[in-house]
């Protein structure tokens, strides 16, 4: 039996998806670096196991693919991937296809598909989202190469993609990295959303004093509003768990200790070099680098007093419509983010349709996203995603309640980076007018660097460049 | 007559370090891409002119300079350095030494040491601070390169450097582009205390209606106490300015659009690479960035409400004390970013002693200067810099105050994004538990990505992940 697919690397996601391919017909070679991963995958594939073609050894498992062949690796995305796309290359035929699926440093798809075009093969950056539940059952697909590749790998995209209300969670998105440049822009806008989230459960855990369950009966019930989504489900459903030997909440004897696998740090380099500024992502960034310095941690919490007065903490209709907020800004500058990579890499990414394939099968999945497809497709070309229509109005009323939740971290001493700079950046952005003035009159001092004025054209010096 | 230096490109900086270079003693022999700049600097050079050696033309530039010939360039440090090192490189012998003195991107600094090692000449990344008028009269320098070029050239460093009380600001700092790499953090601190001293007086305009005269004089009076520094100096200065014509404030004229050279994306990016999150200096560029959205600033303001209370601004001592608290705390997230490259590229930084040369000649010198160098050499070794003694004290007595600051940014509408992101920094670092036992749950759960326990050793997965 020839297969329509190959996928190498039989690990969590790469299992899980060759059981999507299979359960939607089509025939997957599948083979593993550990050649022993292999039989046990296929026993454990049930009667899935008929369209399953396993293969040892990267020649035989390229000689099962019917050509034009697709080879799909799920594998670390960085020297692993380079050494194995050096040995399956002679392997291949022109026109055939790689597809990374793992998360990658956009610019690495970039120079791969560069270099493999020149071999007459196509390269596509897949990203994938959902975890391994998505991967199994319907994950978010975020597309990246040729039209043609997209045109020979849509109806298998769409086929294994999520839905919502029928409209499969895929899109070709662009060339080369654009479909891992959005997907690690997801995961910058997940970070964000995550860390908000544990913000808010800080507040109520320290300056409430809520227990676990509490905290997580809160959430199940902002599940049903607004707030819906499922990182707001997955945060009720952990926050409620139990040990099985204890009785005691599970969340509370994890270390608090979060590891980062580099999307958010990419995210924040990448919006560097562009010249954005999405400061919900970068805090949440820093809240995971400070979590990791728990020595240090330690050392200062016995050392230094908080100098905080004691305040009460918002009733839970403000913690929700501060979080709402605070998750409406956290996107737009995720999205704002996108636009701008967009205009200058030349993709012509399409906003609303981005908003529409991230609605089901991904992390940050949620009822917001719907809103934003709209309000997307509606703001204006070229104006502020943050007058986003709809959006607008709800911001209007749920910032008061944002104010009144980062004013309670601020004077209570609990910290609260992410929602703090979301809502920082929407009050820079209210001004027309803003403090930079000054900045530029410090530059022109010290520098003699120059500024403009409003009240007449030309670069202009201030009367104190004269000073010695 | 032979010179002892060449110092090629004579705009503002490159002209002033010769002038300083000849009004030590030194005979300086100078050059300028343009060629009709030399004649008119020599002739503005007055009796320091019979120590300069004007040259056209590179070949008789570097025929003018005594062996080893030192040649400093003061010239963009992308690609018009590389081309001119191209160009230098054959007129140069073994033993040589080219300095460049501009701000460089370190990576590249290391790049060009590396390759001109293999020519056997020294190659020094010189990071120099104090504007112009640093340049002239004594400027902080950052010397990064080999132990012979150090001990060739510190005669002349420290001859032009700026003084405190005797001891001049420079010092080595390490090999290739260690000079550089700390330039690029003086800066990102520059950028950090700018941002924060434009929030204070963003919050006494819009949120006091303070006159800029006004705010000037209160700038004026902390120059006096605990916050004296070159840029409180400079803020008094220019929010007193007026104009010629109108008698008005200069300030008030001036756009607020910051521009920005690179230095604080360039500590962003590095930071990010090295794991580090200096949030002050992030907030600090993210600032500029939105200050540049000038449009978009525009459009939104008139278009979304603050939904802000009518909150009183705290008063003058708070906003010194506030102002101080932040201030330490970016200079802190600076020495922990510049400790962490330490380690990581083996440079051995005495960060001691980068405070001390940053006492005097630089844009950030500052009374806090010479605090912090006396409690990075009394820290024990590994700790926290925020247990520095004496620091912690005064941050337990001004930590209310930034409280309070921030807290009236909040809740008024007036963004604080630098001081809020300090005062974040604080309280996480403060707490011994923080939230991110939530976001490992999270992470576990939909990506089975595991997590530690307080209680017991090995990864675990919480009774979740038998889900679906």
């Amino acid at each position: 039996m020839q297969a329509d697919i190959g996928v190498y690397g039989l690990g969590t996601m790469g299992g899980a998806l060759s059981l999507n391919l299979a359960e939607k017909g089509f025939r997957v070679a599948v083979s593993n670096r550990e050649a022993d991963w292999i039989a046990p995958f296929v026993a454990g594939a049930g009667p899935l196991a008929e369209r399953i073609v396993p293969r040892e050894g990267l020649e035989a498992f390229i000689a099962a693919l019917t050509p034009p062949r697709v080879v799909l690796f799920m594998i670390p995305s960085g020297t692993p991937l380079d050494e194995m796309i050096a040995q399956v290359t002679p392997l291949l035929s022109p026109g055939d296809t790689i597809i990374d699926a793992g998360n990658a440093d956009f610019n690495d798809t970039e120079r791969r598909a560069r270099a493999l075009a020149e071999k007459s093969l196509h390269f596509v950056g897949l990203g994938i989202s959902g975890g391994e539940e998505g991967a199994r059952h319907g994950p978010s697909m975020m597309f990246g190469g040729s039209a043609e590749s997209w045109d020979r790998l849509r109806p298998m995209a769409e086929a294994i993609a999520a839905r919502y209300r029928g409209d499969p969670c895929v899109a070709h998105l662009g060339p080369g990295g654009a479909g891992h440049f959005v997907k690690t822009v997801h995961n910058g806008i997940e970070y964000a959303d995550m860390q908000m989230i544990a913000e808010i459960y800080g507040l109520l855990r320290d300056g409430a004093g809520w227990e676990a369950g509490r905290i997580g009966a809160l959430f199940s019930g902002w599940n049903a509003g607004p707030l819906r989504s499922f990182l707001i489900e997955v945060t009720a459903a952990v926050l409620k768990a139990r040990d099985a030997g204890t009785g005691a909440p599970v969340v509370d004897a994890i270390r608090d200790r979060a590891a980062q696998k580099g999307t958010g740090r990419w995210t924040m380099i990448e919006a560097l070099k562009l010249g954005q500024a999405p400061s919900t992502i970068a805090a949440a960034v820093d809240a995971r680098v400070w979590s990791s310095q728990h020595a240090a941690r330690t050392a200062v919490a016995g050392a230094i007093p908080a100098g905080a007065r004691d305040v009460a903490i918002p009733a839970s209709p403000a913690l929700e419509e501060g979080l709402r907020a605070a998750r409406i800004l956290a996107h737009l500058q995720g999205f704002e983010l996108l636009r701008a990579a967009s205009g200058a890499f030349g993709w012509a990414l399409d906003l609303p349709r981005i908003a529409e394939i991230w609605r089901a099968g991904c992390i940050i999945r949620s009822a917001l996203l719907d809103e934003l497809a709209e309000a997307l497709r509606a703001v204006p070309e070229g104006a502020p995603l943050l007058l986003g229509p709809g959006l607008d109005v709800t911001l209007a009323r749920t910032v008061p309640a944002l104010r009144a939740v980062v004013g309670a971290g601020v004077a209570g001493g609990w910290p609260v980076p992410a929602l703090a700079a979301a809502l920082a950046w929407y009050d820079s952005m209210r001004q027309a007018r803003g403090s930079a003035n000054l900045i530029q009159a410090q530059r022109d001092f010290f520098g003699h660097h120059g500024f403009e004025r409003i009240d007449a054209p030309g670069p202009h010096h201030g009367p104190w460049t004269a000073k010695d």
